[in-house]
């Protein structure tokens, strides 16, 4: 079996890629919108992409890279995530930090007590900031990095899990041409576009799945990528699309909505 | 009055502050937090920071601040964003691309058509990936900026306008310790953080704004820095909290909720 995961190697995607199946052969993408590709392409059984962090928030490119491919969501996986910070000197000569946007963004704090004044320099991925690191080998110079990274790239953690919260989880979602069988603990996806613009539309659909005994456990807006105000919801629920209130409700809302299915999956919580 | 935005200099930030009055003293900060601190450490009146973009969604760094700081949003500007490709050669010769991770999302088709197999470098604005090509002058190098910024540091553009959607603009909000009167025309948003956890409570929130004839614009669910499927709810909605039905609407809401008033404004919208 061959999994696309965004990459480089050591990148908490190919974790994701491994602990989703230890025998995969793992394929290697530069974006999410490419994993998609390899998958469309043939090129990979699957894809495993980052779908949103409990610190940070949705991944933006993967909701997108839903609603443009014609794949769905056939599994999920929760994988803990800890960041350090990783280089040759000491954390008072640091004046330089090199990392990824997104994590970045789930050590804000951590930067903001040690670090305010350190020039912050971005890169494409954990990997890429330990890969620099490793050939600078400068005592004023740091990367955050996973452990895996600072391993593979034989770097001195400095200091350990500097992630703003002890509880930092990405969810991934597996993504591929089948469907996954009914389990009787599965999560739904879906995309809503209204056809409507009333005041309550998104009240009333959300009814739809309140008088089903369905629980929501994500809404998000998106713009359509037509103007501000423009919104097309990402709905994640609890059960499967065999379930019967879960297609009545749906069924329900392609009234006066259109609806994407992105997949109906075994639930990981 | 000083007005505290993310720089540099030619920035977009920069651009909505002068709109919002174009006499203000700009003050530059480096990241959307410490445009907040600006505004408590009183070294500027107002901040002002992006909240989302048409195409690439919410910047979840301002939720956070909103979060966070105990400020009112006081106003909201639109602003249209247009990408420009920069550099010294022709677009053939490009090898290696400087943007800024938001810019960069706004003009991923472009990339993938025309500039598939180029490195990119990530950096922390538009202007500093003006700020490099000017630098380095070599043909085999671009950088996505601002008409602006191109101006500022006399670059040369390759190819105008190129993000995913000719519709491309980021909504800007003014934040301050003051709040804005009632115009009649107004928006409210606030955060929800739910304290009971059951089946369809979101719905039943959502029908006290129904039942009170408020229109709801935008709803996002951000995770609450706890665990995944612990969600906040940003809400924006058409009315002034001085309006009668918006505040019991909120009052009714209190009764099973957290709630967080963000701040009525006039609506540009």
């Amino acid at each position: 079996m061959k999994i696309a995961v965004l990459g480089p190697k050591g990148s908490f995607s190919h974790q994701a890629g491994l602990k989703h199946n230890p025998h995969a052969e793992i394929v290697f993408r530069n974006t999410i919108w490419y994993v998609f590709e390899a998958v469309k392409n043939m090129e990979a059984d699957i894809g495993i992409v980052p779908i949103e962090n409990s610190l940070s928030g949705t991944i933006s490119a993967t909701l997108d890279a839903l609603t443009d491919f014609d794949f769905n969501i056939i599994d999920e996986l929760l994988l803990p995530i800890k960041h350090n910070l990783a280089g040759a000197g000491r954390i008072e000569q640091i004046k330089v930090v090199y990392a990824h946007p997104q994590t970045l963004s789930q050590c804000e704090k951590f930067i903001r007590k040690y670090l305010p004044d350190a020039e912050i320099i971005r890169t494409s991925s954990n990997s890429k900031s330990a890969e620099i690191i490793a050939k600078k080998h400068e005592k004023n110079k740091a990367a955050i990095v996973s452990q895996e990274a600072a391993e593979i790239y034989n770097l001195n953690i400095i200091k350990k899990n500097i992630q703003d919260s002890p509880y930092n989880v990405t969810r991934f979602v597996a993504v591929g041409a089948d469907k996954a069988k009914m389990t009787g603990k599965d999560r739904t996806s879906i995309s809503i576009y209204p056809q409507v613009d009333k005041p309550g539309l998104l009240y009333n659909l959300l009814g739809e799945f309140a008088n089903n005994r369905i629980n929501l456990t994500k809404i998000e807006s998106r713009p359509s990528k037509g103007k501000l105000g423009d919104y097309l919801f990402f709905i994640d629920l609890e059960g499967h699309i065999d379930d019967e209130n879960v297609r009545e409700a749906i069924d329900t809302v392609r009234k006066v909505a259109i609806v994407k299915m992105l997949g109906s999956y075994p639930r990981a919580y």
